[in-house]
């Protein structure tokens, strides 16, 4: 009954949900509600291209193209007419399978097709992990900066999330220190994401030991995000946390999203690299099944394509997308150092992500991170992601995983921004 | 630690998780396990194929075959590479309009893109809206027997289930009289699964309009399960809920899975059917859109297949899959009228299955649906699902979206069951 010009919503017991609740804050603990507001300051009639640098997605880039045997086995799978129906809830086993081992090849023992399950991407894995963590009263800890979904999560799902600091003078290791003063016996877990994102770091075998020596001690596992595994190009090579998981149990979160280029595919999953045995006795795998039945699952052709996608891309293919990526941070890295306005506290060995640091001293009028991303969207058509949305105020996160010359062109169009707003030197 | 011969869980704090949780209830609650049950009293050793006709997944009959125009679709978007980014969090924009375009073609007014949200199949669609609709205190109102995933969902989300009957002896009519009854100011909706599983029926428009009359009285909302839609083949036509979204605010769950006979695409959708503008108004979308950032989305080539797999399917391919299911619901009815042991008391017209009530009391030695199911799958290898995983005890679910041969296989088999098992008539 449209009365007085409204809807008349009152009459209806759904308007007197309440507005002020978990899933309200948890929604905006997303990336995607900042990188709008960023965008919608964008001069859409301007001259120039809009050069996206903010978000963590490279396919839009001619060069940062999947490998086409990856796509065949897509097709193949698909015209099988194998994989119509549904999936099992854990996934399909032959999927499974070549993911155990996939993952196993990195590690000192085996894990088998029963310690994987697959999930919609690894943002599912993270919604199955977090779910099933969550109990009044337990709290979970996540590295600052870190990845938006995990504290949306939590707060969705009334887990208490604690941070510790990454360190940027110490190549955004964890601080071990920190997760001590922090853990009780309420902790559940602690979050680690390595090959990092948004730092670009890529911990050392001893950091990983560290981590999984004080996890031990503190008695509380790790969750491993893994999601851009083997993409490092810098000095320190890719050691998963699972070649740890004599000492402490881990859980290990990956996908094809990022390493073969297709975040669109949503084909993830959580393994547990356990030899001990002990998530198994404290029946987290039953949590897992449990609450995989009542969730949706990736689409099973591409579940069935996994095992050709994994066994038929060729190395040249990985080899050339290191190299780009090592190109970009290259370009990134050095170019950051000309800019007087942001600074760069470690080169990027991983993932696709670096972190600079505004220095609002040497900048006139731009109050911070965010107002600093929205005038350069504004002025300049290059859009960053505010790092406030990462935990980091003052903090700026640069994708850089896009075309070299497009890359180029954003970081002269940054320099000349940071120049114009710059405060003459005294 | 494997002190002991065990893995040493103790040490940890995740074995102190409590494992009486809603998580570990709702779990339970989903068709999966049951089914899981009552296969594995299969004698895999047995010199019979299994007849399987207690799942919702007619793909594994060959004649159950999706349109190749659809599968084009698919390969077609996935060539174009166009698809293999993210997608925004309420999909891309070409499927939801051609979501919305097919929806509106049934109704009396035009939904928009801006209304359809796509999401991971229907069971996702039913995560969301149970997710956005718990809060503490409110309450939710299913049909019995219905879909276990609702109970599922409102038992893990920690909203309160009441159900309302469906009317055997009435073609499986909503009990109006119950939802009134039922129904308090801290109802958020009721659900509607029309065409229906597990009943078979369809509703028809004066029965439509009778729950929207009450459910405007009620002043809740209505979430219209409609992923059966249009697969009638009786004499009632399908009608949508959304027919009367003036009358109340109708949430529409669908998908391409069963229509389209592709579950494993994993592609559906929530449509708000709210010519009045109520849903808007009461912030509904907003929750909508805070809920999807923290979820994750259908593979993007298979949204972007969307457009071209309702424009290019053939009416012919409709009418053939029509035409099937009309047969096998013949003889699944004609074929339990011969059976001594149950009953079927309303004909299917829709969807793929059909109840049939367990007449006990000429079954010598059966203690319950249950038992019925595990001794029938153990003595004769057909697998029915018990009516008690969907609230009926002493009810069957046949799924009869077989190939017709294995079909009456299967129900000779249950007749020859029957009889051995039948009580000598005084
Ligand atoms: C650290 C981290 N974890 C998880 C994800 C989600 O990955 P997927 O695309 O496989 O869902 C991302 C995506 O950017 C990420 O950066
Ligand atoms: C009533 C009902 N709703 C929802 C679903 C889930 O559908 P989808 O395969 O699209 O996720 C089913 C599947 O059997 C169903 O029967």
């Amino acid at each position: 009954m449209a009365e007085n010009g409204s809807a008349g919503a009152a009459r209806w017991h759904i308007s007197r949900l309440p507005s002020e609740t978990p899933l309200a804050a948890a929604g905006e603990q997303s990336i995607r509600p900042v990188l709008s507001r960023v965008i919608s300051f964008v001069d859409a009639s301007g001259p120039r291209s809009v050069l996206m640098l903010g978000g963590g997605d490279p396919t839009a880039s001619a060069c940062f193209r999947t490998a086409p045997e990856a796509e065949q086995a897509i097709v193949d799978a698909l015209l099988s007419r194998k994989y119509n129906g549904y999936s099992p809830n854990v996934g399909v086993l032959p999927a499974r399978r070549a993911i155990a081992e996939y993952l196993s090849r990195d590690l000192p023992y085996k894990v088998s097709a029963d310690d994987v399950y697959l999930t919609s991407g690894c943002v599912q894995a993270i919604e199955v992990m977090v779910s099933i963590l969550a109990q009044p009263g337990s709290n979970i800890l996540l590295p600052r900066p870190g990845f938006p979904l995990y504290e949306g999560r939590t707060t969705f799902s009334c887990l208490e999330a604690r941070h510790f600091d990454l360190m940027p003078d110490r190549g955004w290791e964890v601080d071990l220190e920190a997760v001590e003063a922090l853990a009780d016996e309420n902790t559940a877990a602690m979050v680690v994401i390595n090959p990092g994102n948004p730092c670009g770091s890529v911990y050392s075998r001893d950091h990983l030991a560290k981590i999984a020596e004080t996890a031990r001690k503190l008695g509380i596992i790790v969750i491993a995000d893994e999601v851009y595994d083997h993409l490092t190009f810098g000095n320190t090579p890719f050691i998963p946390m699972g070649v740890f998981g004599d000492i402490v149990p881990v859980i290990t979160l990956g996908s094809i999203s990022k390493r073969w280029l297709v975040p669109g595919w949503r084909l993830g999953w959580i393994a547990t690299c356990d030899p001990k045995g002990v998530l198994k006795e404290a029946k987290v795998h039953q949590s897992l099944q449990n609450y995989i039945n009542i969730t949706s699952d990736p689409a099973t052709f591409i579940q069935g394509a996994v095992p050709q996608i994994i066994a038929n891309t060729k190395e040249d293919y990985f080899k050339k997308i290191i190299d780009l990526l090592r190109n970009c941070a290259d370009i990134c890295y050095n170019k950051i150092k000309e800019i007087r306005g942001i600074t760069c506290p470690h080169k990027p060995e991983g993932s696709m992500f670096v972190m600079v640091k505004l220095d609002l001293a040497c900048l006139d009028g731009i109050h911070d991170d965010e107002d600093f991303c929205c005038r350069l969207a504004k002025e300049d058509s290059v859009i960053l992601l505010p790092g406030s949305a990462l935990g980091m105020k003052d903090w700026i996160r640069i994708a850089f995983a896009t075309d070299p010359t497009g890359l180029e062109d954003a970081l002269e169009r940054i320099k000349s921004f940071c120049k114009r707003h710059g405060k003459v030197e005294a």
